[in-house]
């Protein structure tokens, strides 16, 4: 068994949802935990994380561990994702490692009923991979006090050091050892905000930086190794907006999961890495993106910030305070930069497919074209630009049709949300494509 | 005693500062060092370089290692900063590294006055770790020809080569080690010039690149192993506004120090941490971001890049070439995402006192709102948005105040400054917050 | 030896070129293997790699080896560059592993007269630094097999794995050990579409990501390393000036080489790294960059995005939607900051001079002016820039004059098109700087 294939049941995991698992002063302590417990469809998470950390206050945490207990056992059953309480952890301090051991003996007592539905346990704030097999030692410890097969219980953890960061870049040479078990290691979760504390960074405003190399790092350890990269949460919890902008660029990081504060967001979230229904041109206007309308198979701009007219000898186009003065070859030149082609679920199974016959014909190598006719102030201009595909192309197109199969065949209650999307035949052919 | 803590007397350097230790042509060839021996204030760095390396010729260096003995020795008990001279090393010659032991011996003979006041020395073009090995060995040989204690004398080094960037990633399991006292490293600092030629880079305009990746992986490594993270020298020393920007795009990676070529830089990157005296709104129109002034409780805009009329069926908002055309939510989402406050001292330890007090009554995390009136063209819109503070946001806002009651403990000459920025009250609550 | 220094006969690479080995259908499947083979002069790479992996089908590998023997041993004496075939290697398929062993058992015999023309060998997908030493051993297996001198072969990998990545930051600890001869090592070559299959990414249009993280890796890598890097594919292959961008891009990384599909793109490519013939001004207004026009000494804008008038009081400076009321000093430091210069090969090699008597006269930094008067509708304004420049400026500045050298020495077939570029004059002089 190689350690670097993804090995758990989930190869894909959109969303981490986050809930506090005691909050004082409510008549129910556990109230969040018990609604947060009963979400379906779009609504519920990939991954289902009661949080006994950081959103819980200290004094809480013990009346937490129960709550999940009580919460867990109830409703677990039904619940359609997986179920990861996060835990204490600190690097730096014994006292709450300690307190780790005893809150996940507690949890995971068979007797107590919640265990049965537990897929594992995340791990806040750990540092350098010595730090990781402590952690990891007191999970093989748990499973032998209850008799769990060594290695049942997953470990997530959360990268909020750097020293975290750099331990994650010998992952692939720890798993496997003899003496720890990391290979039920599940995901690695981006922790911006400590990171941010760790790094001693700085900003005008207070908020976060971008960390980009830390999002980097984590995808291609969970590349190396055989994980999850999942990235943290977004505290701006009413800008949309830029939550979608935030998955848009981890995506093509390849952290294809995000931490949710909300149900909201879990909506959000579980829908942005699906592919769209429809494909779309758009002309990306000096940083403004613009959809283009569909008419008569034509493709026609609506917007005030580009315009184009015929001159004697050529074209005037002007985007936003630039004019430029182009021939034909010229304009369309500047129109294939300008737009752009997003393509649907559709889309993205049929150029599949014409690769596989051109593979079949003896062809290792295509150019796949894409042309539309766009149409700006009345004019229509041609234009084309060609895409040279070999394999490689192919097997890079078939992450995001990868993930809608993995989405599909773990997440039956969601298959509604899908129906309501997609037609039958194109998710008939998206889930055979590739196989 | 953990390797990961940093054990220096300062947790925070802004300033690195060399100077020439000896220049041909002049009557005194120490001038320029005499001159930077006597800056005191903001004036002062809060590590001082007499620079034997690369800001001196290499005919030079016998007569600069004598004139660092001779002007340390005379001014280093008054100097308010830390003291570290630069000497010459190189990864690629055996030359060049015994120079290297022969000025370092020199430099630090007691009897000669200076060392007491010399508080490490500069290894400037380090390779791999078992190159930087080299250098702290023969650290560990003066110290014992001249009976200080091992590991008294601090190493920092210029990162300017690939093999020192991957080096810093194993700081953490090489110190501490029985057979090297790597624990006297103090200063990890980019050299982005001769890092550019180890890379081989090329920019068409000769300019520097960015480096991005570099700078995050020293702060990076700084973090893993308790050491001080400082970005290298800005060449175009008449460029203030670019001097700020780049100090800014450096804190938000954690490197909170630079390095300065003249006084007047000095002046720059001691002030440019210090959170500000008033807080401000800003709003960023395409790239060009403008203060709003404060009339009457609300944030006025003066400029003519945006503009904002009422319509008969809502607003019409122009920023720069483009006009929107928004209802009265979307005006507010668009504010919202184009205004942004700069919080002062004194705000940012008001939020942090309030978190404490809601940590207190049992919530673990608490939305902070901040919210203001913003008036373009005499139209009042009123925006807020919320922000989640949990432990880890309290934690991350607490690096600008250490960095601030770092430098307040270890710079009495900058007290002055200081209170003619800051009142008594601020000063006061913003030493005492978070302890 | 020292395994950091760049052993090979080649110090730069500028191009590499694929070539489909075998193509089903043509009534010659080596046609394009043929017509590669004799390209001669910009159009020649540095480096020709005839693809027997993802160019060509699988089912037409075994073909494909033979096309290689056969044009190889009748074109390969005459070639100007080197010669590095492509073969099939994939870190998770042992059978495709031994197709390696087979093909350049194969393909380096003797007898069949290619061997003596082919400088080494290409591995793809290569996983964490045990597979690269798997493949390191069967090139010593064939060298021993046909009497070559252990290490002759060179080896250059392609890299498309997370895996990979992380293993080149070991390489230098890895190479020279007893039991493996990768010195062989000569390039790394980022592949970035495997590589993002690899890692997962996703983009809405499936364009590449720009992988700035892993093209920063391997440079530094391959500076810590003493090998040489070389960028991946750029697919979309009519697009001239998208793939000059990402050359520019690559530059600044230390990443001076690209792989090229097309013999256009080998001689855009061939010609990208070398210095300008003719200095220019730029100015950079918003955006687009626009070339000043040199007229009697003056640099004089042509556009229309960029206006200047004068005012009672000043300047009103328009660029593009801005307009900017200035006084004489504002609009000079406006224009610096827009404005810039873009050296020649003449003028690199001047500024060396300069600076070279500089060191001589006992200096170790000097300030070196850029000036220039800039015309504006009309307005001449006078302005400049000073930089500092020290030893390690000088080296940086070497880059591009060592890769002119390289280039001059290695490929007299361009000779002649280098000398209808540069006067004899500047190419004396820029092959003697530095030496």
């Amino acid at each position: 068994m190689r350690i670097d294939k993804r090995l758990h049941d989930r190869k894909f995991v959109r969303t981490f949802f986050t809930t506090p698992t005691a909050v004082e002063g409510e008549d129910d302590s556990a109230k969040m935990l018990e609604k947060a417990a009963q979400l379906t469809g779009m609504q519920a998470p990939d991954v289902w994380v009661p949080d006994n950390e950081d959103a819980t206050a200290p004094n809480m945490r013990d009346e937490g561990a129960q709550n999940i207990i009580d919460v867990v056992s109830e409703y677990g059953e039904d619940y359609p994702g997986e179920i990861h309480p996060r835990i204490e952890w600190h690097r730096d301090s014994p006292e709450t490692r300690h307190q780790c051991l005893k809150h996940m003996l507690n949890i995971a007592d068979p007797d107590k009923g919640a265990i049965q539905h537990i897929d594992g346990f995340v791990i806040p704030e750990v540092g350098d991979l010595d730090d990781w097999k402590k952690a990891d030692e007191f999970f093989t410890i748990v499973e032998n006090e209850y008799g769990l097969e060594e290695g049942s219980l997953a470990m997530s953890v959360i990268i909020e050091s750097g020293a975290a960061e750099l331990g994650m870049g010998r992952l692939r040479d720890e798993m496997g050892k003899p003496s720890n078990n990391l290979q039920r290691l599940f995901m690695l979760v981006d922790g911006e905000v400590d990171y941010t504390k760790d790094m001693r960074a700085i900003t005008p405003t207070g908020e976060l930086p971008p960390w980009d190399e830390l999002r980097h790092n984590t995808s291609r350890a969970a590349s190396a190794a055989g994980l999850i990269a999942v990235d943290g949460p977004y505290d701006d919890i009413r800008d949309v907006e830029g939550y979608h902008e935030r998955m848009i660029d981890n995506r093509a990081k390849g952290q294809l999961g995000i931490w949710s504060l909300t149900p909201g967001q879990v909506v959000e979230a579980n829908k942005s890495p699906l592919p769209p229904v429809e494909g779309s041109w758009q002309i990306d206007a000096g940083g403004r993106v613009v959809d283009l309308v569909e008419e008569d198979g034509n493709h026609v701009y609506n917007g005030d910030r580009v315009s184009l007219e015929e001159t004697d000898d050529g074209y005037l186009l002007t985007v936003g305070a630039e004019e430029l003065t182009l021939d034909e070859d010229e304009l369309k030149e500047e129109l294939v930069n300008m737009a752009q082609y997003i393509p649907s679920l559709d889309d993205i199974v049929d150029s599949m497919e014409e690769f596989e016959a051109a593979k079949e014909a003896g062809k290792g190598a295509i150019a796949m074209e894409r042309a539309a006719t766009i149409v700006i102030d009345g004019i229509e201009v041609h234009i084309s630009s060609d895409r040279m595909w070999d394999e490689a192309t192919y097997q890079a197109m078939m992450a995001p049709i990868a993930l809608f199969q993995d989405v599909y065949e773990n997440r039956p209650d969601q298959h509604e949300d899908l129906a309501e999307l997609y037609s039958e035949d194109v998710l008939e052919r998206a889930m055979a494509v590739g196989n």
